[in-house]
């Protein structure tokens, strides 16, 4: 059995992501999210292992500390700490499940630096058409949707570092390209990602 | 608008990339074969332009000895002469269109010497399975028949140079595989391609 890929997803919120991938996964078996470590406290109805790994600041900070670190990637949000953990990724990979993490732009630079994912930016049509689609939502307040809109410039800045680019105009096209980048990408001889999915670091 | 993309397939004989490519070619517009040039006499039927164009041996060798080379890629084969103008793949890549060049391993190394081609390498799943599909035919003779194992067996080992491999197992996950691929191309960002589709030499 073959490694599975490792593919990182990153886009500004509002951007139809979740959508774009819960229909690709539907269509497409052998991909799994990867399940990630926080310290926050689970909400009701979460469960250990399905929503996160819940884990105590003394572990968290243990895996972080590691060498090489624990942690694919790993970042403090609100107080809480959040990363994906290297040996999670690779039993799945190992197993011949192909990796989505579902990460930000800091994250993916992260990522990069320990193996060598598919990495996949999906933006809005323009600035425009992602004020009008967070607007519709009609969830967000004028501070936070002027934070979310500087959030998503910055991150948009990022993308020349991105392999692939899918411009969210159509669904059903953006949903056909990401389905493609990974039925591709399983075509895509190994030597192309460095002998093996990901060259870990020793 | 944006260039196409050059698209180089190779496969042995018998391993059904006519199938795959029709098929194909029917559910992605965009897609065009280039025509090649050739020194031999048109068939009854051929019309210039179409299946080839049709060049005498001096307009042949003409644009074979400009410099830079008129010819992406030539060949002589049994006193003939083959080639793929540069002209016709660069008229329409930059027309928006996505080129597809059916041509052999030596063919796709002259033209890797000159652009940046998405190279795409069509296996049957096994040689013993080739032989089957050959003798399936039954239009060769045990002398064509071998030869063309060898040459299959001679191509394989040429399949390092190429970025995706599909092995043609069943024909709608073939079909599917280079369908993806050339739909994930679209979406890969241009410097992963060398700024532009093609990096011509000056």
């Amino acid at each position: 059995m073959s490694n599975g890929l490792l593919i990182v997803l990153s886009a500004p919120s509002g951007c139809g992501k979740t959508t774009i991938v819960r229909q690709v996964m539907r269509e497409l078996p052998g991909l799994e999210f990867s399940v990630s470590h926080t310290t926050r406290q689970p909400r009701p109805g979460e469960v250990d292992g399905v929503q996160y790994h819940f884990v105590t600041e003394p572990e968290f900070i243990t895996l972080r500390d590691q060498t090489p670190c624990g942690f694919l990637e790993w970042a403090e949000v609100h107080g809480n700490w959040y990363g994906t953990s290297v040996a999670e990724v690779e039993t799945r990979c190992r197993a011949g499940k192909d990796v989505l993490l579902d990460i930000d732009v800091q994250g993916a630079a992260q990522v990069r630096l320990r193996a060598n994912p598919v990495t996949v930016f999906i933006v809005p049509p323009s600035l425009a058409v992602l004020e009008q689609r967070l607007r519709g939502r009609g969830t967000e307040n004028e501070g936070t949707l002027a934070k979310r809109l500087n959030n998503a410039r910055m991150e948009i800045a990022a993308i020349d570092a991105y392999q692939y680019l899918i411009i969210n105009d159509r669904l059903d096209e953006a949903v056909e390209s990401l389905r493609s980048i990974i039925i591709a990408e399983r075509s895509r001889q190994r030597r192309d990602r460095g002998g093996v999915p990901m060259r870990w670091q020793s």
